[in-house]
């Protein structure tokens, strides 16, 4: 399949606040660069640039007021004379009155942030802006090739770095800025898909997805993660949520607990995929967090390098036009063999 | 006027991110040496030690939860295999639809604070029950010393460590843990006060003595702070915020833009004593932050050491019982200068 990149993510390099210091995160460089060079050596296919996507894309999922900021936080920061990496330092927590952005830029960051962990830098604003581009183009390539001529599923790959599952309709968190895996869905709906689904079986509950689409019917959203009352992000992805308003029941959370194995994890995968075919989905779109691996350093699955052949496997066997978007995965060695392996097993090279 | 302390904040000494890195706080051990200094070196009164003070105290104003919290937060941290001061790291902002407690300590440390600025290390709970001891200790001296002879108004000294006027019911924030003023207060209404007022002259807004009375009538609430949407803590402190419920109209704030000096400060000042001469007011707390003070390194307003002896005398005429509850500031040389000025001059010493 195609693989869409951009060496653009390069400008994006942020730190986190780490065993009591701040050090460069988890969220690196390196991950996109290891996967890339996978995906080469593997000949999983072609790969190529990012096209350049209208802002509209971004701001048809995204609050624009949001997006603005993000767009001039470095320049607001930078103005108050500070050069290292903006985080924020507080937030408007429940009970707090005061609803409306501050005019400061320190309020500002709380505001559109749900967390410590999306530090704004020089090049954040570029890099995120064609991590949107890397999966809107997959997308694209994905709806304008020419039809599969047997029964095998057809995918494409967004390399995108940042990722983005964390982005909310008005946040940022957790390395996520620009929604990328909700844009591109939002796009295939924009192109005349009916009935889209994001299925996103990173290791952290896609919070962001889950609340772009809350509400909407057109969009299923299912997600395999660690059980929030343990995991990051704690305050989304329980079973209860199922969606509001005309998005009732098209909301699925699947939380497991830490520990979860292939074994554990396959039946749940598989009624997740059950749901997203009695959907009528006639575009799966996977957020691919390759986090569940046993070996990743801030995760709590147990799924081995072999298994995420059997994962692409058994999404394949879905037989539905799939977009997948890169997530989370931090153990930097492994990252691009599984990430690659789901790839390679969707194609039935496993 | 007597000032009482507690050696037990020098177990408090946390951590901030600063300038990019994680550095020692601003709330340093140093302010409360400071002041204290400053309270013997002034002749101002006696000085005595704080009195261990009934935990019931303490949940009489914050949820009984989240103090079970405080006090085992560090050995839920510790219990994860770290030594190193607990921070959050994520959020419950608005939109998460979880609003109960998770299960890990990283996920409580998020749902008990809204800041990362109230880190919490192995002796932070035995200072911030200390510091609550102080500040009812001071109570029950003043409301127990028998009643003047003149017309002067009779004060006494909490010299609080860590400050509390941040703290909200449930969550800690900007360095406070335990509303030591809100504690007091609440003890005053205890013991017979049908009428409190809490006046908080600190730089910054007090958002959680706020929160705490929002909803009576029994306690006003009245607050000059730099405006919100440009200082923290951002997301409080509003002129419109003026209470709920039983409490509508019993919460004043005055929020004043960067750069007020004392000429601008005293009608605010006058206007917020007049309310609460106003509210019959039997007894009043005085949340005192020098942070207002022109050289302070995190504030931007612009009042003079001898302005703080004007602050006392005026304070003092408004002739009550009054307790003064030691808050922020964070210029370590003049804290106890413009402190304990502002307790001479509200006893004529100025
Ligand atoms: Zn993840
Ligand atoms: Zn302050």
């Amino acid at each position: 399949m195609l693989t869409v990149h951009s060496p653009a993510h390069h400008l994006h390099h942020g730190v986190e606040l780490k065993d009591g210091t701040v050090k460069p995160s988890f969220e690196s460089p390196d991950r996109a660069d290891t996967v890339l060079a996978r995906v080469r050596a593997s000949g999983l296919g072609p790969v190529a640039e990012a096209i350049a996507q209208p802002r509209e894309a971004l701001t048809d999922v995204h609050a624009p007021r949001y997006v603005d900021f993000l767009e001039t936080a470095w320049a607001q920061w930078t103005a108050t004379g500070r050069q290292h990496d903006a985080l924020p330092l507080v937030w408007p927590v429940r009970g707090l009155p005061v609803t409306d952005e501050p005019q400061h830029i320190d309020g500002k960051l709380g505001f559109y942030a749900m967390d410590a962990g999306a530090p704004i830098g020089a090049g954040t604003w570029a890099a995120v802006r064609a991590s949107a581009d890397v999966a809107l183009t997959a997308l694209d390539a994905l709806l304008d090739a020419p039809a599969g001529t047997g029964t095998g599923a057809r995918g494409s790959f967004a390399l995108c770095r940042p990722p983005g599952h964390h982005a909310a309709r008005a946040y940022a968190g957790g390395y996520c800025y620009l929604n990328n895996a909700a844009i591109a869905a939002q796009r295939a709906v924009r192109r005349g898909a009916r009935r889209v689904a994001v299925l996103d079986v990173d290791f952290h509950h896609g919070n962001g997805t889950q609340d772009i689409f809350y509400e909407r019917a057109d969009v299923l959203f299912a997600s395999l993660h660690g059980d929030p009352a343990r995991c990051y992000p704690y305050f989304a992805g329980q079973a209860g949520e199922t969606g509001a308003g005309a998005g009732l029941g098209f909301n699925a959370n699947y939380p497991l607990p830490w520990g979860t194995d292939w074994a554990a994890y396959v039946p749940v995968l598989d009624e997740a995929l059950r749901r997203i075919r009695a959907h009528g989905t006639e575009l799966l779109v996977v957020s691919l967090g390759v986090d569940t691996f046993e070996g990743d350093p801030i995760s709590h699955f147990r799924l081995r390098s072999e298994d995420f052949l059997r994962l692409g496997e058994r999404i394949a066997a879905a037989g539905l036009p799939t977009l997948f978007v890169m997530e989370g995965g931090y153990m930097v060695d492994e990252i691009g063999l599984n990430a690659v392996n789901t790839l390679l097993g969707f194609e039935g090279r496993g």
